[in-house]
């Protein structure tokens, strides 16, 4: 590899493993010797369903689950889903749960509104700027299901254990931690997840339902926003996102074939927030600004003693070849997202630069 | 350019211009010398806004239109907009006319007929199996707009001459002939296009929606289908499909700087598309299936003598490096599909090759 490679803290669209990378690059001329770009093939060709089966089976074995659940490659994101888990899942007569722990479960909550639809907020830390996981729920037992939002990039948040719903399942926005560790899948109804982050590029949102959660869906939905529409087609009823999906194919190889699986991964990854959160911990000059006992393993949010040394260190850390630190716009502050592809090398990097950056300004 | 490359008859995703496939090429590891890859770096930066900007003014620049059109990315393919475009364009009371050319101008109808919307089909050739566009219309002069697929994939069909609908807008899927020709885009309150056949790769759709269009628009639709979320937010209210973006934007510039504009770009596809269908004319073993009057500059629809020759020629073709040219699963037959980016000399082999063909055959 010799690219000048930047460290890569971006929140998403984020880093991505460096063998994905070069992999990509070999194939966007001549994609695995069919003499045509990966970008030129017929998502009706062998060589394409190579690439979604592969992906298919991937997740599979990576999230130990069978048949009985569907692993689609969707467009429109995360937000589309909004509008779609509402849409499909709350017919007539059907309420739900919702937790709000921050501005995706936030906007998942109001395309529910926007639909007229019967739900409830269960749980809510928006009393105290979403800066933890609540604790505390009363759920309604005859709720189709209840959403949660796994991990808040904005806030620094994720859920530890996922909250006891009794027969209720779960739907999870993922978008953030997805396969960042092993997960229970018997416990979700639907998982779904913006690439972007964790997973692949921009441009496609996996989604992983259960045979189940089909029944729910009504008759007459426009065609393209009822899940069975893309159950039934392998995810091609229409042209799908094809080189996101080869993306997201080889992404999910090196998760199998290089770290050896999500038991791996978390291990790494909890290395990764183990070291970064430590820095804090020793430090007065930088300030976590989620609850202990809900921090991300993927989003680290922290503050410096001012704005201006914020800047500062934003600006500097750049030049030293480490990006992406800028807080969300919404919030401020400095965040390092620490996904997947991170490696613990350049976590270290930015360890000794937050050191020496505070002996010169403390 | 050493890769040995096919000469890409496919019908969509298909052919790229082979300079657009090395720029992307050098980017994919470090995107303009930023250190990050195009599919690394964060859609809220100035990087990715030079990029979506750019393509915009590329876009209104070739077409020729000014700030009262809105030049929109977004997900979902022309299917989702088939949806979309009775949901925007049809609250209680409108009416519309659609005219329905093949497959794709049934799906966009259906959609209206789904979520139970006022229309009335103007025209169809259905009868005599799409294999013509038809020239006799009896527009709804109330109608809130006219909606028609500017040129048929599956059937090799094409409108030479836009309809006169006097003061109501047209609404045309131009997925598979957008920027082929120079059109006279005051006639339109909405074009859109699945970029996959003949301005980028699969997974971004076009929508190029005039100003006035937004104003009929209702409200309380789901935030992702409601244009004018994307139209406020630039194609940014959600995390866009950066690469595919990245993509059209280097297409558009081709466009622009090396085609020399859309009036040059016709040039050589009406070459093209003579040279293609005067070899069948001058034969009696290739038959065209399009009416005259309808042939479609971009897909060259034909039969052979008998099916079996018909899977011969495809065959035979492939191993003399003309790829993609059997005809859609639903039809049979055999397509040559000859967007944007198809050479003239990719077109001449072909030729040569079917008269070789014939001659050992007849």
């Amino acid at each position: 590899m010799e690219v000048n490679r930047i460290c890569n803290f971006n929140a998403g669209p984020a880093a991505l493993p460096e063998p994905v990378l070069q992999e990509l690059q070999e194939n966007v001329l001549n994609f695995q010797n069919c003499c045509m770009s990966i970008l030129e093939i017929s998502h009706r060709s062998n060589d394409f369903d190579n690439v979604i089966n592969d992906a298919v089976a991937r997740t599979k074995r990576l999230l130990g689950i069978g048949d009985n659940y569907h692993v689609l490659f969707l467009q429109g994101g995360a937000s589309l889903q909004f509008a779609m888990i509402p849409m499909n899942f709350l017919a007539e007569g059907r309420t739900a749960d919702y937790i709000n722990t921050g501005t995706w479960s936030t906007k998942a909550i109001k395309e529910a509104q926007i639909q007229k639809k019967n739900f409830n907020v269960a749980a809510s830390s928006e009393d105290r700027n979403f800066a933890y996981i609540p604790k505390e729920f009363s759920f309604n037992p005859d709720a189709t299901f209840v959403h949660i939002t796994s991990n808040n990039t904005i806030k620094g948040t994720q859920w530890d254990q996922f909250p006891d719903t009794g027969d209720v399942p779960l739907i999870a926005d993922m978008s953030s931690d997805f396969m960042c560790r092993p997960i229970d899948m018997s416990k979700f109804g639907m998982i779904y997840v913006g690439a972007q982050k964790n997973i692949g590029p921009a441009g496609v949102c996996m989604v992983i339902v259960r045979d189940d959660m089909l029944k729910l869906i009504p008759d007459g939905l426009p065609t393209m926003l009822d899940y069975r529409t893309h159950v039934e087609k392998n995810s091609m009823y229409n042209t799908p996102p094809c080189f996101a999906i080869y993306t997201v194919q080889l992404v999910l190889k090196w998760l199998e074939e290089t770290v050896g699986g999500l038991g791996e991964m978390e291990k790494i990854n909890r290395k990764k927030a183990e070291l970064l959160y430590a820095a804090f911990d020793e430090s007065d000059f930088y300030k976590g600004t989620a609850d202990l006992d809900s921090r991300s393993m993927m989003n680290v949010t922290f503050r410096l003693p001012s704005e201006e040394l914020e800047k500062k260190f934003i600006d500097q850390a750049a030049q030293n070849g480490l990006g992406g630190l800028k807080g969300h716009r919404s919030v401020g502050g400095c965040r390092a997202s620490i996904y997947n592809a991170t490696t613990v090398e350049n976590v270290e990097k930015l360890i000794s630069f937050m050191k020496e950056f505070e002996n010169r300004n403390k």
